[in-house]
């Protein structure tokens, strides 16, 4: 074990240096301190200083672009090299990958050593069987090929499977559209959909920023729809109509209706007389049923479930001809967490073949999603099976991380509650929690006066003080006038205690400091 | 080796299938034929029975999207399932990717066997060695957690510092963008740089349709400047000077120069001289050089010799403030060819720091791109060094590769320039050949009669005679009235002879049919 020696002494300087960026950062809100070292700002000032002399200006690029904003990697988190609670990336905070999956990938990346005897020795027979399996289900056993556009047909019949088992219900693997994670997936159909200012996607608010921003990106309209903080992040119908009678007034087409289940930021998972109400909504209104459901293995509470917009809608009798559904799905979610990987696929539902045509079209155009990425998303839809060796092992891990994302869901719930005018939804499913904070009049005062929004500030105060990053709830969209911030349950069990010791010492302090 | 001969046998059922395929699809343009499994077309036959009934139209989706063309993956390419010179997709034709690339990939995704002593007898110790030096670049080891924004930093150092081995010139770490191949790079560039319909990019026709797809796409113009095939498809500055001047007094806001060098579809190297000239207009004009690099590793002739457009402006003395110079890097293409493993960079030098901070914004909606395909890039721009373990077997497996690729391209040129009514220039580097093809009147009656181009008639029958596909001209642009295909250069040596015969016979019984 001497290179992890080494490794987690690197690892020590590594954090030193990014103490010293992070102080630098404080200090400043440019991206110029992104990078982990610092020897990374010089260039930058170097730019900096001559700006004014370059050809390309802020006034000469796609205002588009500029309008276009992505809170969870906004200000906040470019003070985050150091921090902890701001990003749904659970390996960076210690959470080790599932080992069959990245068996699995090593034997696809080097094919070469699976007729070796020492892969015996290193590798599980399943992984092996199933590096064989993938590998012939890629055309020449080209790992290193570009596939099909909507990726490796075999690759989309185990996932189309895996749909099955999981809804009850016929998936089509030539409905599915693999992509390098959720984000390009929903990217696509943005830009299928946006014509104009004037079509607008219902989006919940709170709402994940990626939704803000691709709209923004692709010049549409975001007709907010708000989630019932008091019902626990309830989605009413009766909000989706007064807000989508409200633009339609105002001239603008809705297209579509984003739903988050689990949600993001927010937590919550919708019951299915919900999701039914919501589906029959959608298409009483002709709208497309975008269905964010990267979180379906986040499910934290018995009382509640998962179930895919896909299964209510068919378990309702509604078909192809009755509903245009998307949903998407990520390998960076779930037990399983590789965010780093790049996986995951949109299954497309209710498109004719014309409009699907176009949808492949916009798919070829960057040629197909990252292979390793498309091999883990057939394996989170296609885990090891009772008998497989490598069964109880993979159970065991997975068990491992749900049960302990659900002890540290409940932990920061009670901490965040038991804090002066903070008051916190329980955390039914995903990785966060968007608790609301009343703050003094003075706080707001000093935000106002540090040119910051109440709740971002509150976030810098924090992270100065104790080196913990949030997300402020300004980059999510709140209830006007109300405050919140976004905190994930990802950081090691370990270290839950010392948060929430942290966290509640720095508030009564910042609470004391500006009580009226 | 069991396993591999069960595998060859299911790949000949797979091609068996794939023919079955490839005639269903020689009957239709439709994309229902794009699966390689014949199940594949059932349901998108049901979708297209119902298409009447679908609540999204082709009349009411981005029509951006509807005047997007992508040529490479287009009608011919549908038939493609089964055949070889279409895309530049050397593992799809039987390359093997490099070892030593694969090795450390493999390494990287299961890092707990780098302690095994089994992994020892698998791998080289410089994989190893290159292995652990990555894992301690990356913040606690996390192979599968979001990195920066712009791809790990200590990758970017790797790269920044073998862009200078090439260029002898200061390459910046944080301006390195690391992307999912090299597409998506430059859709981000077209997103900043073009505002609406007025603002232009000036392109080579023949060009790589990535870039009239990309600019359809963000709803810009597109502004062609043609390479001169009596030349060598040489690119002359008064031709980019007319082209500017006539798009200028039609009111076209001229952005940026893409220049694909080597080239493609056209294979020619530019001379540093010419490049130099281009350098000069892009700064006398204030225009974005960007600068297509995909197939900087791809050069056969020794006459020829490739330099960075960044090297060339920075020996002629132009620094940050001169020139506006983006450079694109893929995985996908040289020697390695790893294109199914979506890695590439880009380098964007030139840009004010305010300017920086959007494109990093951009970058920041998808969060990263996949670690595997960061990795990947960085071992390309720093291979194994005399020396090392695997030096000899790495600059064997990189030198075979290409001195193969350069009698190929001989071989296919003399070919095409032994056929009736075709000329051929020299692929001095790249991957393809663009021939030209003088096509009998019957010939051209006949295609308008099967309401198709010209050259592409001559491939649809070529493919339908022989199973060879190639990818008409017209798909690429051509000079009007001209006629082209696209022949990629990557079957399998010993395959070549062959395809030289059936192509051969196909042209002169095609020329028979139709000579006057």
């Amino acid at each position: 074990m001497r290179r992890f020696v080494i490794g987690s002494a690197r690892n020590l300087i590594e954090s030193s240096r990014q103490k010293y960026q992070f102080e630098r950062s404080i200090l400043s809100s440019s991206y110029r301190f992104l990078s982990s070292s610092p020897a990374a700002d010089s260039p930058s000032s170097s730019s900096s200083s001559s700006t004014m002399a370059h050809l390309v200006s802020l006034s000469t690029i796609n205002p588009k672009v500029i309008e276009c904003e992505y809170a969870v990697r906004g200000e906040i988190v470019t003070l985050a090299q150091i921090l902890y609670c701001n990003i749904g990336n659970p390996q960076s905070l210690g959470q080790q990958p599932i080992t069959f999956f990245r068996e699995v990938l090593a034997l696809c990346d080097h094919p070469a050593i699976l007729d070796k005897s020492e892969t015996q020795g290193l590798f599980s027979a399943d992984s092996i069987e199933r590096a064989w399996q993938i590998l012939d289900q890629i055309p020449g056993r080209a790992t290193g090929a570009y596939s099909h556009s909507q990726g490796i047909k075999g690759l989309r019949d185990t996932i189309a499977a895996g749909i099955e088992v999981r809804d009850g219900f016929p998936a089509d693997p030539n409905d599915i559209f693999l992509t390098d994670g959720a984000s390009p997936a929903v990217h696509m159909m943005m830009q299928l959909l946006i014509r104009s200012e004037k079509d607008g996607i219902l989006c919940p608010i709170p709402q994940y920023p990626l939704y803000s921003a691709s709209i923004a990106l692709h010049g549409g309209t975001l007709v907010p729809y708000y989630l019932d903080e008091a019902t626990g992040w309830g989605l009413e119908v009766s909000e989706l109509k007064k807000q989508l009678e409200t633009s339609r007034s105002k001239g603008i087409t809705v297209r579509a209706l984003v739903v988050i289940n689990p949600g993001n930021p927010t937590g919550q998972v919708l019951a299915e007389e919900n999701q039914k109400a919501i589906v029959e909504f959608c298409k009483q209104e002709g709208l497309v049923l975008l269905a964010d459901e990267v979180y379906q293995e986040n499910v934290y509470v018995p009382e509640k479930k998962f179930h895919s917009f896909k299964k209510v809608s068919r378990s309702m009798g509604y078909g192809e001809k009755d509903i245009a559904l998307v949903s998407f799905q990520s390998v960076s979610k779930g037990y399983y967490g590789e965010c780093g990987k790049r996986g995951g696929y949109m299954e497309v539902t209710g498109f004719g073949v014309d409009v699907r045509e176009q949808i492949y079209k916009v798919a070829s155009v960057n040629l197909c999603s990252n292979i390793s990425g498309q091999i883990l998303a057939s394996l989170v839809m296609s885990p090891p099976k009772v008998g497989d060796e490598s069964y109880e092992s993979y159970s065991a891990e997975r068990d491992g991380i749900l049960s302990s994302l659900a002890r540290r869901a409940k932990t920061l719930e009670d901490a965040f509650n038991k804090l002066e005018g903070v008051t916190c939804n329980k955390a039914e499913g995903a990785m966060y929690l968007f608790p609301r904070i009343d703050l003094p009049e003075k706080a707001i005062k000093a935000a106002e006066a540090a040119k910051k929004a109440p709740d971002a500030y509150y976030c810098q105060r924090l992270l100065a003080a104790t080196g913990i990053v949030l997300v402020p709830g300004s980059g999510f969209g709140q209830v006007p006038g109300t405050w919140h911030f976004r905190c994930t349950i990802l950081p090691q069990e370990e270290k839950i205690p010392a948060i929430v010791t942290r966290l509640t010492d720095f508030h009564k302090s910042f609470m004391d400091e500006f009580r009226g």
